[in-house]
């Protein structure tokens, strides 16, 4: 059956805690980014990303104007210039050349997606002309046949395509979909769109089984799902096609990536295994390599598998969904455990002080998880969504919105990330910016369109996966959603009779005629809605139904950790208690790392201890398990919501040093401890330094 | 004061346990090494090692013939070809190219160096024949001049020292000398020992502070101190004088391979602290960089602080010693806590799982070591030279001598080795051989010289540092040593009367009077022993004297460690009882890892519990810290001698799984344990692995 992501002009959110994290990105980040984008940001290295698009559309315009004069255009012959291309003066760059990462372009493309969902709910004129005024620079840069990747524009076309593995030409073009579509949802203006769509075309054109085609696909994935989702706007068939092609054609033997490559086959990581391409994906039901590669990957065959019904796909991508969350993910939602290629390290391993949980893989698995749920509305795929985002993912930003995470450890001792080279990928503050500015920006699109992951529907069921304050629309109705996550389990839905249009809700109700879902209220078509049960509330709530006033019962049932309820068709009220108390969890036996330890969570917050509030060694720190944890009630960040400090009864062992020094004074013969009791204060792990530098641990010892 | 090492002649080993490790070195691996240099072992990776010689001597045979004969010889201009280069078609190496690391040479120096000692104490004349043969193909690719290093004789001398920061050269001159000397110490040949100065002049020809020489040192360093030693057994102070030069120079600023290497700032571990070379080592007092290299450049600095008396240098070593011993050294006598760059990681750094603990870095501690106990009979060195020997050394080596581990690490998990990449340097059973083949040799070298640091002396005293069973004779009374370590800790030190010349001894009296020390028996020269009193005891012992085979008291005094006997005249025996109680040992609170747990060691012998014996999930088992360990009397190997294996009450930490899942599956409400008693049964850590693969920990929780 089935169900899309809500569009995102038909929902408002409300919500206290996600409204000011939108505020965040709509305030700070998009603005900022679009400095970067600018190199305006003296303490940010420079991006040259818009540089690039000017050098680029010089080319093509020098080129448009030779053909129109007849005269000869000399193309420039490809060179490589490396991964990351820097000026020789960086004060004076010059106008013709590339810079930065080859992948520059999708700097662009995913500050575009973010201002789109921003503007389809917050509408700034301001913001949009900049906005339409870099697009006119990009589409500028598109050749005259579609082609529009700068990298190869101006470093050389006669080189497009021949270095599929990382030279993410197949990336920018996935980027550059997503934040057309996205800027084509949030204000309805196709320039941009449509100039995806002619690089879609270019690729579609080249690309293929068939004779004289290349038979390669993405060495970084993602235009998969974005050719999937460019084919569900536009109603063309071609795209999803195209993205069926290099879903059926990855891993296919002999491996594409290795004819590419002949003189590399020992190279540091195992190369195939890293992009997802050592088999056919049917055949994969291990989570391996680049971790952000595969989420995006597996999004797309989730995608893929709900249009098609491919039973043997959408098998595969359950196998993968299990591997990740069985095998390989952080308690905070965080996946790739290790910085040696940024990738799933084998089952089990799942080393706190050293993990990679890269932001972006975060987001990646939403994104997977959220196309699992538009297949079957299971709450597991929705709980490691929400676990996701309360965690790892609003960890990789700071409180205002200045700095971020790229890596989300769940261990850290400053000294360790400066001084241990393994240990030099984990940051203990978070960074201005990075010059491969994925998460920043990944994270930015995914808060500015929160609202299409907490809702999907179908004809007559709205699927709530996520609790937030928040308003919308459908089948006639007005849907009110209260909630005190993830300060407290209460949630209230209020669903307008069917004949209530009240004047607040005009807009939405413009945006759901618009998109022609309306029908006359009158008609009174059924709604359902699917409310889910959060696992973390080990299924202790309440219900409480109320019809035009009058509490009624019976009214829903639990399906998959979902309450269906069939709405009548007058006001109906639904209030859900869902029991959230602070408890200790604990990792499988077979992960080594987390033996003997404990984290504490409440709801899906996942709670650390930090040295600012318990002094060093929080490695002597045990938690006493036989009692609760104590919510305090006093908030460690005076602006941020829900961020109520946690208190955990404890004790810290401190060895006696009477015992004889043994070989040379670093080690002594054991002779005792002291248990001093202590409290261990406890904030949300998503806060974590947010106050200076210092030690961090998720894992506490166990008493 | 200071001491010198015994002459090696001069010692017997009698022990069950040392005499078996030297019978394995002279019976598999000098053989099998040698069969190694001439590439004539199918399942290991090529040396190439005497290939080369035999390239070189062609090339220098040449030379002096076009020389001989007038004719023109062409040198070969230099072409660098890699770090290691290996054969196009490796089934048919090319008799004129160089092949190998580029500092293969020093593989036949450590060879001959182990063959020099073995042939001291064990004549062996087939050994001696192909030790002399393989010396005339050495010698004969010297170069008319001096220089010894084939690497650059076969790819062009045009360019010798003009990489010395990577290139080995001093590197190959260190060894090349270390097996000289051992060669002519233990046989009496100077051939080598010629060869060496020769190449050791040419050097000094060409290195110095003066105007026109080159103002580098070594970028491996070991030629330091095998110079001081050249100058003592030859009695040429130029070669001291070289050596000071190399000391004195290192880190000077403008810093040498800075300027040697203007290209590469920003490398990936920092060259300068790699090298030991980013200060004047006078103003070093934190162990940094390449463990091994690091020992090495402090034992030649020890060397030079005895020679000259130079205080600034002295105090340096004891701080690089306190860095060591107090900041950065395993309970097993490892250094170099990380595998990048193999090298010291920053203080209290000690992960077990990760470590590197390279075989050739405890040797070089102990060399270190030994060379402070020189300087100063101070237990500590010995109790850390110890401590290295029965453990992170002697695990560098399986029982059959015929596998070896390079990295030692204090636990491990056989599947992270295979798929976990920052694992990958560890290895859950020991290789056959290495290319770059540092460890086998250097243990060969070190097992077959032990009684070089069981011993050291001075005039009139004989420092005991390690105990085990040997003979010898000083100032004309016969000496022997009875010792039961590391089985227990009874050791018997019997000194014969001045007039006492046993038959049994007539040999070491021989070597002695070769040496010219012995004086007429009856000129009753005075001699003291210096006998340490291991700090594992903690200070519980007894000593029991007999003069005559009548007891007597009070004819020691302790200082620092070492009891001092002035020895009577007569027949003396004196009978040491050492409390060897099994114990458990913990790290300091600032090694991290280590917190809440403890090792178990007994005497100088630390053990660790194996798969084999504990199934799986060693990291669930905990100690009852309440119970003193108990030695079995079973053995856990028939043939090894004191390998007991030790069984320690505890339990294992069996969690319930009654707790609601959380996030997907592999997080779960904490819901209790079960305690389950077991004993955890332990071997020494030098044994394991020798029973397959299997996980192992040092470290066990604490209860």
């Amino acid at each position: 059956m089935g169900s899309q992501p809500i569009e995102i002009r038909r929902v408002r959110i409300e919500d206290p805690f996600w409204k000011s994290k939108q505020e965040l990105i709509r305030n700070e980040v998009i603005p900022y980014q679009w400095e970067v984008l600018n190199d305006r940001v003296p303490e940010a290295e420079p991006s040259y990303c818009m540089h690039n698009f000017r050098a680029a559309a010089k080319i093509v315009e020098q080129a448009r104007e030779a053909k129109e004069t007849g005269k000869v255009f000399e193309a420039p012959k490809y060179t490589y210039r490396g991964f990351q291309a820097l000026p020789e003066d960086p004060r004076n760059p010059k106008d013709d050349e590339f810079y930065g990462f080859l992948f520059q372009d999708s700097d662009f493309a995913k500050w575009i997606e973010a201002v789109g969902y921003s503007l389809a709910t917050h509408p700034d004129p301001e913001l949009e002309k900049t906005a339409d005024e870099a697009i006119d620079l990009v589409c500028r840069a598109q050749t005259e046949d579609g082609y529009l990747d700068t990298y190869y524009i101006i470093n050389g076309m006669d080189k497009v395509f021949s270095n599929l593995r990382d030279h993410h030409e197949l990336y920018c073009l996935g980027h550059l979909i997503e934040g057309a579509v996205a800027y084509f949802q949030g204000t309805g203006k196709d320039k941009l769109l449509r100039a995806a769509m002619r690089f879609a075309d270019y690729v579609e054109a080249r690309f293929g089984t068939e004779e004289g085609k290349i038979h390669g696909y993405p060495g970084h994935e993602i235009a998969e799902m974005a050719l999937l989702r460019l084919s569900e706007v536009t109603g063309e068939a071609r795209y999803a096609k195209l993205a069926q092609y290099f879903i059926d054609q990855r891993g296919q033997a002999p491996l594409y990536f290795d004819m590419e490559h002949p003189q590399a086959p020992g190279e540091p990581y195992k190369v195939d295994y890293y992009h997802q391409a050592h088999v056919p994906v049917r055949e994969q039901s291990e989570a391996v390599g680049h971790a952000v590669r595969a989420v995006y990957l597996y999004s797309g065959m989730a995608d893929l598998a709900r249009r098609t019904g491919d039973a043997a796909l959408l098998a595969a991508c359950r196998n993968l969904w299990r591997s990740i969350v069985s095998e390989k993910m952080y308690i905070t939602g965080g996946i790739g455990a290790t910085h040696m290629g940024e990738a799933f390290s084998f089952p089990f391993d799942l080393p706190n002080d050293t993990a990679y949980a890269e932001t972006c893989a975060s987001i990646g698995l939403v994104f997977f998880a959220r196309r699992m749920l538009q297949i079957e509305a299971r709450r597991e795929y929705a709980d490691v969504m929400e676990l996701a985002l309360y965690n790892g993912i609003l960890s990789g930003i700071a409180l205002d919105g200045k700095s971020f995470f790229y890596v989300n450890p769940l261990e850290v001792l400053p000294e360790a990330c400066r001084l241990d080279e393994r240990k030099m990928h984990v940051r203990p503050v978070r960074q201005k910016w990075f010059g491969c500015a994925c998460c920043p920006p990944n994270l930015a699109r995914l808060v500015a369109s929160i609202g299409t992951y907490a809702y999907t529907e179908n004809e007559e069921t709205l699927f709530v996966h996520l609790y937030m304050g928040s308003s919308l629309r459908k089948n006639g109705r007005e849907i009110s959603v209260e909630s005190s996550l993830p300060g407290s389990g209460r949630v209230v839905v209020r669903v307008g009779a069917c004949d209530g249009g009240a004047a607040s809700v005009a807009e939405s109700d413009r945006a759901e005629a618009a998109s022609g879902r309306e029908d006359a209220c009158g008609a009174a078509r059924p709604l359902v809605l699917a409310l889910r049960i959060p696992s973390w509330c080990e299924d202790k709530y309440e219900v409480l139904f109320q019809v035009q006033g009058e509490r009624v019962s019976g009214l829903g049932e639990v399906r998959d950790g979902y309450l269906y309820v069939t709405v009548p068709n007058q006001e109906t009220v639904i209030e859900l208690l869902f029991e959230m108390r602070a408890k200790f969890v604990v990792a499988d036996r077979k992960v080594t790392e987390d033996l003997g330890k404990a984290a504490v969570v409440r709801g899906p917050v996942v709670y650390c201890a930090e040295e600012a509030d318990n002094g060093r060694g929080l490695g002597e720190l045990y938690v006493d398990t036989e009692y609760e944890p104590e919510v305090t009630g006093e908030s460690a960040f005076a602006k941020e919501e829900c961020a109520d400090f946690l208190d955990v009864r404890g004790w810290r062992i401190v060895p006696e040093e009477k015992g004889a020094g043994f070989a040379g004074g670093l080690y002594r013969t054991w002779s005792g401890a002291r248990r001093e009791a202590c409290v261990i204060r406890m904030i949300p792990y998503r806060l974590w330094a947010n106050r200076g530098e210092g030690a961090m641990r998720v894992y506490l010892n166990r008493g």
